[in-house]
């Protein structure tokens, strides 16, 4: 991006620059209660604690401080980016104290375990908290989302001594963590990374290689920063299975915990990107620095899966964060919009305005229920050791993360066009929304990546997980049939259509399925939105959910035929169209 | 947008930063000859001199000055803004030099009157030439897109004497020209504007009031730049009755046509865009600048509708453009991005991959048929008079324009996702044309305001026009049958759901078609796309373009039934979700 020029903003006189945040706790609340089944959570003896007062205290006093101390940093973070100067990270203007403020008030790992400094507190929690951190300031709620993810995998893969060492102070917020799996020749393609890592004689080894797109591979409010590093030990074979994880540490700590000398490894570079410029993306060299081994040798694809499975989700939640933004920011602009002809006596009035504020609200609720019921499945799995809810929390983190970002990109879309030629302008704030939410369709596995995964590991079972998630849609809309009849009727046929087309790809040998893969993934989000917004027009039949799931269901829902249509035409018909047709 | 950190370009070590820009000529050749239906144009006395010889020599002439004059331009305009500095515009460097390649070559307007400089060549052939400029570089190419619009306008509605005096200039490139519609509170919304025209008693006026969102208005490179101002006479009545037109150029011509005086305007701002760098977007301030009255006092609309009739197509043809420019950046990082799981050792072995640009390449044949069958009807209707081809004009106008530029938008999102994290870094290029080419689906009439000008204008004939196409397209498909069974069926289906959609939308009150006025367009435009890819494929049964329209018609065109159902759905279940709900 240029340095542009110094213009002051000069269209939009009578509105102020940018809209505060307000994060949205009732609609959790609702979601929580009436809609994806988070009771069942707190009747479990693992979170029996997490009560409603607990959950609604949570959720209220996160929402303060995203609202009040994050809030104000989005645009910030925007025009004035994380840059490195003479090899040190100046982070943006307030990020500093916006940080303070998450790792002050507990909010880096809420659901980290309780021995380590953690709250303990469900992954459905988790989601809505996350959630609100990235609609407040998305690219300092992606520091805490990274560090999430190393808890994770050390909870999971390390050893007493390194999660004695390293958990406490990652819970707390002291030191940051990141992940690095990407380099130059190996991007979605891990198995190619050559990144060595040597034993040094007294259990800890030598990390030797450069590591690209590290999101917050440094800053200057941390007082350390972990980095959990993908590399090859001096055996291993080739490919993803001789690959093996290390912690690597900006500064070396001692057994205290107390960080010493520092680490062979620097930031070599920042990223110039379309957006999320509050979020420095690194460039990592890594030059004989000390790391330990996490998890067993040649066993790191495992430990790496563990910290994607949950960062996957988070960056859906960031999706729909974005989303929750960039909506607010289009309504309060709408709503102020003075437009002669039409009954409101602003843009709200007119039928395609109305249209378009619809769908970004109704995507919302479909795409934050996904993610909200992937976070009660988790929990349930980790509650009940059951595997089916394992499985069911398996079979929804793809769906969550690529439709989660889907919708941040979709609503961010709307928000601009909400504001016609004033979404164009920077300083509207619309467009930083649309920028910022972009890359969040492709880390942490591309959207292609994500449904990729969904019609291959996740239908080996023979589609079982999926089938058994319709006959619930199914017996819901059964259920609802009193109440709802149309709407009811529309979810059932839905589900069974997506049966149906389930059935006949669990059949197909896998490059078959990978053609309409996406479109399968789409058609499941959707499908699973129907449910959702049934659910919640249930729940208060005369009320606003009851019509925004009327026109969910009757407008939105119906893509999924055609969706299902692109699935079943299956890989041949697109294989066929060679390099040379595309080429000519 | 910030001035971002200086650090160099890393990520992407092994590859060429921007990929030139090569203009698809023989694809426009196809399109014209086998599917658009050219040969008729060709065929009629106005435009016996468009041979097979000339457009192809006027083709490839214009092809070698996008690729080796303009392509290199389009990294350029983003990188170095159009500036204002001291109250003069300082262009994008090397503008000045390509704007003189457009110029000087004739291109800024080949379809305008011979007897003035132009060239009289069909709009078919405008068509192709304009996507090509806007391709190589949408910034620059704006600008003479807007001049074509002020010479059409002034064609047909200015006196003698201002014809006599601006088009020759015009024309040649010497002088561009600008629109000013929109004002701070009147955007969409236009009868609100309030700039006023007081006579000097000398047959000029004098102009004053402020206008907003003025594409190129002022520039380092044309001797003149001569603005098309919307303002109220001191008797006229409110809205948009009481809206005339003036030119107002910023140098006062003499009676030959040499530029003196300076008027009293100028451009006040350069607004901060998210794209678009290279072309200046101006708040102009008139303050009692000379102007003469295009047209009749108070019909300013008319001749208004008149240039931004032709400016929709054009702005259709820049997303296409964008959508070209695109594809050729993301296939050719596919083709050499290796990936060693791939039986190709690129990328573009992937499905998923292959979908995406397949998805690409065919949405770009399906806008480019609609936009060049749009010139070809209006060439038909200049050349014929037949108020039918006049009337088909007019319904493919706003598909042309919101579908063109909804695949731009499609298109260059797609573009950054085959680049995956690449996609996201600024110097890999292909953000640039997601960025830049978003505006078209605001400017020249907002998309939804394109759909809204379909339902309801262009169906006010009970949607004679419409069914006229649809039966077209039947025809059509029933002579596919015996090639392309499967194929033809398709197509002949989709447009059969199309027009009892059609028939029952005619019928309903405007306001009932509103809600899914954007939905019926898009349809509209599947429709279509399905029956051009269907000749495209019968032009070559065993070639690329079979292969393609195979994945279009069973993979894109299945999305029109869920489409038709939003129509379905009316506006009632979407005007109940009152305000208070959005804002719950």
């Amino acid at each position: 991006m240029p340095s542009v020029s110094e213009a002051p903003f000069i269209a939009n006189r009578d509105r102020t620059l940018t809209m505060p945040y307000r994060s949205p706790v009732s609609e959790f609340r609702f979601l929580l209660d009436k809609v994806v089944g988070f009771p069942a959570v707190q009747e479990t003896d693992r979170y029996a604690e997490a009560t409603d007062e607990i959950v609604s205290a949570v959720l209220s006093e996160a929402s303060r401080m995203c609202d009040e101390k994050l809030s104000p940093l989005q645009r910030e973070g925007d025009l004035h980016p994380a840059v490195l100067e003479n090899g040190r990270m100046r982070t943006s203007p307030g990020f500093a104290e916006g940080y303070r403020a998450v790792a002050e008030g507990g909010w880096v790992a809420i659901a980290a375990d309780p021995e380590q400094g953690g709250m303990g507190l469900p992954m459905a929690v988790t989601t809505a908290v996350n959630e609100m951190m990235a609609g407040a300031c998305l690219s300092l709620q992606l520091n805490p989302l990274m560090t999430q993810g190393q808890i994770d995998a050390l909870e999971n893969h390390a050893s007493e001594e390194l999660r004695a060492l390293y958990l406490p102070k990652l819970i707390s917020g002291e030191w940051s963590g990141t992940m690095n799996l990407t380099e130059p020749q190996a991007g979605s393609d891990v198995g190619a990374l050559t990144t060595k890592a040597e034993p040094n004689g007294d259990g800890s080894y030598a990390i030797t290689g450069q590591k690209i797109y590290i999101s917050w591979g440094d800053n200057d409010f941390t007082e350390n920063v972990c980095h959990l590093v993908l590399a090859r030990l001096p055996d291993a074979v080739p490919g993803t299975k001789g690959i093996s994880l290390f912690i690597v540490p900006k500064l070396i700590p001692d057994e205290n915990g107390t960080p010493g000398v520092a680490n062979s490894l620097k930031v070599v570079g920042v990223e110039h990107k379309m957006g999320l410029h509050g979020s420095p993306t690194c460039v990592m060299s890594y030059e004989g620095a000390t790391g330990w081994l996490v998890g067993e040798p040649n066993d790191g694809m495992r430990a790496m899966f563990t910290m994607m499975n949950n960062a996957r989700l988070g960056v859906g939640g960031q999706g729909i964060g974005a989303a929750e933004g960039a909506y607010q920011h289009a309504l309060a602009y709408a709503m102020e919009r003075k437009q002669g002809k039409s009954p409101e006596g602003t843009i709200v009035g007119h039928a395609d305005v109305r249209r378009m504020l619809a769908t970004m609200k109704a995507e919302i609720l479909a795409a934050r229920s996904i993610a909200l019921s992937c976070g009660v499945a988790i929990d349930m799995g980790r509650a009940t050791g059951e595997a089916e809810w394992t499985a069911r929390a398996a079979f929804l983190t793809p769906i969550a993360k690529a439709f989660g970002t889907d919708t941040g990109c979709a609503v961010s879309d709307l928000g601009v066009q909400v504001h016609g030629g004033m979404g164009y302008i920077e300083e509207t704030g619309a467009a930083q929304f649309f920028r910022d939410v972009r890359v969040t369709a492709i880390y942490e596995g591309t959207n292609g990546i994500q449904a990729m995964d969904m019609v291959g590991r996740k239908l080996a079972d023979g589609g079982e997980a999926a089938c058994r998630l319709l006959d619930e849609i199914e017996a819901s809309a059964e259920a609802a049939r009193g109440a709802l009849p149309d709407l009811a009727s529309a979810v059932w046929e839905a589900a069974e259509s997506l049966r149906e087309t389930t059935e006949w790809l669990a059949e197909q040998p896998a490059p078959a399925r990978f053609g309409g893969a996406v479109a399968y993934l789409r058609a499941f989000a959707r499908v699973l939105g129907g449910h959702f917004h049934l659910r919640a027009a249930l729940a208060e039949p005369e009320g606003a959910h009851a019509r925004l799931g009327r026109f969910y269901i009757e407008s939105l829902l119906p893509e999924h035929s055609g969706l299902l249509a692109q699935v079943r035409a299956g890989s041949d018909p697109l294989m066929a169209i060679s390099p040379d047709d595309l080429a000519a």
